[in-house]
C-alpha cells in the first residue's frame, strides 16, 4: 500500500508558510498579491521539476497533469493556496501539497495510472480582498465569468483584472480539452468535531447549505433621560426581540447552525434611544428542505416586530451540497486500509469541492483542527494528522485513477 | 402682573441661533469654540448694555447682576448657550435669552426689587467636546476645579486650557463675594410628556437620577459554519440574554427609564462568532432608594450569565435631586397667575439646576418640546410656548426677589 513522504510533506508545508509569513506565526497570502503569486509558484516549480505539465487559466487557476494511460475521465485533486489575512500554515495549502506529494508518490511508485492525474490549485478560495470567495473554482465550473471577474474591486478601487494584468497572473490557456471526472480535495476541519471524538480522518458526505440574510431595524431616535418607557421605537429593543427569536431557532432545528455576527447600532450613544440597528444571520443546514423551513421561520419572526420598521434582502446562499456516494466509498476504503479513525460528516465551512460537484463527482477529506480553530495564525494540525489525511488522499485518488 | 416682551424674546431667539448656524436649520456651538464664545459675549453686550455688571469666572461661566435694595441672598436665573454638534435654537439659549428678558422687564418697569438678580450662562453644559458636562455649574459650585479642567482635552487632543487661553475665553473674577440663595431655570422639556397631556407649562419639582454602566463580554470567536451549536461561547448571544433581561426591568419599577444606546461587536463580522460585545446601560429613576434597587438588579442580571465572561464598570452616577419646595411653589403660582395650564413633573435629563441644588435652593419650568425632540436640529418649541415659559420665569423670578 503506498504512502506518502511524511517528512518531504512537512518540509513544503513550512516553506510554503515562508511565503507570506506573518510576524505572529500566520500567513498572509491574499488572492492576486504578490505573495499569492509566489505561493503559486512555489507550487508550479514543483510540478514543472516533477515532469508535470503546469497549464494556467485566465483567472490564474493552476493544473499540474500527469497522464494516464487510458482516454477516461481524469481524476482531480487539489485545494487552494491563497489565505485570509490572518491565515494560518494550513487551511488550502495542505490540500495542495498534500496531492503535490500524491502525484510525486504514484510517479516515484511507478504505480499503474489508468485515468489521467490532475493536482490543481484554485485561486481566491478565500474572497477576502476580492468577492465572491471560492472565485478560481465558480469561473472553472462556469458558474462566474472571467470577464465579470476582472472588474471585481478589493477596497482600494484596485480591480482583479490590473492585478492579473501586473502580476502577469492570468495564463491563456482555456483548458477546453480536459476531461475530469471526479475531484477530491484534502482539507482541515475548521471545526472541533473531529478533535472532539478523538478521530482522525473525517470522510466527507457533503456541506451544509448557506443562508446569509441582513437585517435594518428603523425606530425612532430620542432623549433616554426625557422619553417614556412606552412612547420609544427603539432598534435596539426591536432587534433584541428577534434576535432572541432567532437564536432559539437551533433548539427546534437539530443541526441548525444559525449567527448573529455583526450588529451595529446607530447612533450607538449611551444616552441615545438607538434609531437604527442593523445586524446579519448565518445560518447553515445539511439538509435542503430544511434550511427553506428555517429561512421561512426567520422571515416570520422578522415580520412579527410590530414597532419597528424592519427590511431585509439575502446577502448569499448557497444549497446544500451531497458528494459522490463513489468518491465517499474510496475515501472510507482509504482510511480503513490505512487503519485511520474515522466517521462520516458534513462540512460546516464551504470548499471548493462544493462548488465542483455541479460538474464533477466530487469528495473530501477531512484531518482535525486543534481547537476548531482556523483562519487565525493559531491554526494547527498535528504532524501525524497531515500524514494521515495525506495517506487517505493518495490511496483514494490512487483507486479513483484505477477504476474503469 | 409683569410680562415679557413677546418680540423682543423671539427676535433674540433668531439672532442667538445666526451664531454657528447650521445650513440644516440647526446651531452648533461647541463649548470652547469661537461660535461659542461669539454666543456668550451675545449674551454679555445685552447685558452691558442694560447697564449690569457683568462678571466671568476663569472657566468662563457669565453672570449679569443688577443689585437690589438689600443684602439678602441674590436670584439667580439662567441657563447655558453652548450646544450639540447637531443642535437647535432652544435647549439653553431660552433658558439664557428670557433670563436677560426677565431682567430687562424689571429694569424698564422699575420693579421694586428687594434682593439682588443675576443672570447666569453656565459654560459647558452639554459636555459633548469635553468631558464632564455640567461643567460650568460643577466648577461654580466647587464639584470641579478649574485646574482639572483645563487639563481636560478633546478627541484632537486640545486642553480646555488652551481653548481658554486662545480665545481669551476665561475671565479673573473668583466671584467669592457672589451671595446667592437661590438659582431658578427656564428649559424646554426635552420629551413628551407636555405636548401629550397639552399643557403649557412644568412646574420641575427634581430631577430623576441616573446610573450609566459599561458592560463588556468576553466569548470566543470562532467559524460560524463549523463550530457546533453547543461549543460556542458566543458574546453576542450572551449579551442578547442579559439586555433581554435587563430591558424588562422598567415593567417590574414603574418610572424607570432604561436604554440600551450603544452595543458593539468585535470582530463584527457575518460568518464569525463574535468574541467581544461591549454594550452600555443608561437607566434612570426619580427615587433614590429604587435607583439602587435597580442597580442592585442589573448586577444580579450581569453575574447571572454563565457561558461568557462579563466585566462591567460604572460611568457616571448622579443622584436624583429634589427641587426647594419654595421655589417651586413660585413656579406654579406663577403660572397660575398667567393662567396657563400646568402640571408638576420630573426632569428626565440633567440640568445646570440640579447640580447647583447642592449650594442653592433651585427649580426649574418646562416648556413643551415638539415631538419630544431636543438634541436635534428639529427641535422646536412654539412661540406662545416660549412666551408663557418666559413669563413664568419672569413672575416667579419676580415673587423670589421679593422675599424676606
Amino acid at each position: 500500500m503506498l504512502s506518502i513522504n511524511t517528512e518531504r510533506l512537512a518540509i513544503r508545508l513550512e516553506e510554503l508558510a515562508q511565503i507570506g509569513a506573518r510576524e505572529d506565526g500566520g500567513v498572509c497570502r491574499l488572492a492576486f498579491s504578490d505573495d499569492d503569486l509566489k505561493g503559486r509558484n512555489y507550487v508550479s516549480d514543483i510540478l514543472n521539476s516533477l515532469g508535470m505539465e503546469v497549464r494556467i487559466d485566465a483567472i490564474g487557476n493552476l493544473f499540474g497533469i500527469l497522464n494516464g494511460t487510458s482516454d477516461l475521465p481524469a481524476v482531480m485533486i487539489g485545494s487552494h493556496t491563497d489565505t485570509v489575512g490572518t491565515g494560518g500554515k494550513y487551511d488550502g495549502a495542505l490540500g495542495v501539497l498534500a496531492a503535490v506529494e500524491a502525484a510525486e508518490r504514484l510517479i516515484e511508485s511507478e504505480s499503474p495510472r489508468k485515468r489521467t492525474l490532475i493536482v490543481a490549485s484554485f485561486v481566491n478560495e478565500e474572497g477576502v480582498r476580492f468577492m465572491p470567495d471560492m472565485m478560481g473554482s465558480l469561473i472553472h465550473s462556469g458558474h462566474y465569468s472571467i470577464n465579470d471577474a476582472r472588474q471585481d474591486t478589493d477596497i482600494n478601487g484596485t480591480t482583479i483584472g490590473e492585478e492579473l494584468d501586473r502580476l502577469s497572473y492570468g495564463g491563456k490557456d482555456s483548458l477546453d480539452d480536459l476531461n475530469v471526472g471526479c475531484f477530491l480535495e484534502l482539507h482541515i476541519e475548521q471545526g472541533p468535531i473531529l478533535e472532539d471524538a478523538r478521530l482522525e480522518i473525517g470522510v466527507v458526505t457533503g456541506v451544509q447549505g448557506l443562508s446569509w440574510t441582513q437585517v435594518e431595524v428603523n425606530g425612532s431616535t430620542n432623549h433616554a433621560g426625557t422619553t417614556p418607557m412606552d412612547r420609544r421605537k427603539d432598534a435596539g429593543t426591536a432587534a433584541g426581540r428577534m434576535t432572541e427569536k432567532l437564536r432559539a431557532l437551533p433548539k427546534q432545528y437539530p443541526d441548525l447552525r444559525l449567527t448573529i455576527g455583526s450588529t451595529v447600532y446607530e447612533p450607538g450613544l449611551i444616552n441615545v434611544i438607538p434609531e437604527r440597528v442593523r445586524f446579519t444571520i448565518d445560518a447553515r443546514h445539511p439538509d435542503s428542505d430544511t434550511l427553506k423551513r428555517v429561512e421561512s421561520e426567520i422571515q416570520l419572526i422578522l415580520k412579527s416586530e410590530d414597532v419597528c420598521q424592519v427590511d431585509n434582502h439575502s446577502l448569499a446562499r448557497v444549497e446544500p451540497c451531497t458528494f459522490s456516494p463513489s468518491v465517499v466509498e474510496a475515501v472510507a476504503d482509504a482510511a480503513q486500509s490505512h487503519d485511520l479513525s474515522h466517521t462520516n460528516m458534513i462540512s460546516g465551512a464551504g470548499h471548493d469541492a462544493q462548488i465542483l460537484t455541479s460538474c464533477y463527482e466530487c469528495g473530501m477529506v477531512f484531518v482535525p483542527s486543534r481547537s476548531g480553530i482556523s483562519h487565525n495564525v493559531t491554526e494547527y494540525t498535528s504532524p501525524e494528522h497531515v500524514t494521515a489525511g495525506a495517506n487517505v488522499l493518495l490511496s483514494a485518488t490512487h483507486t479513483l485513477l484505477e477504476r474503469d
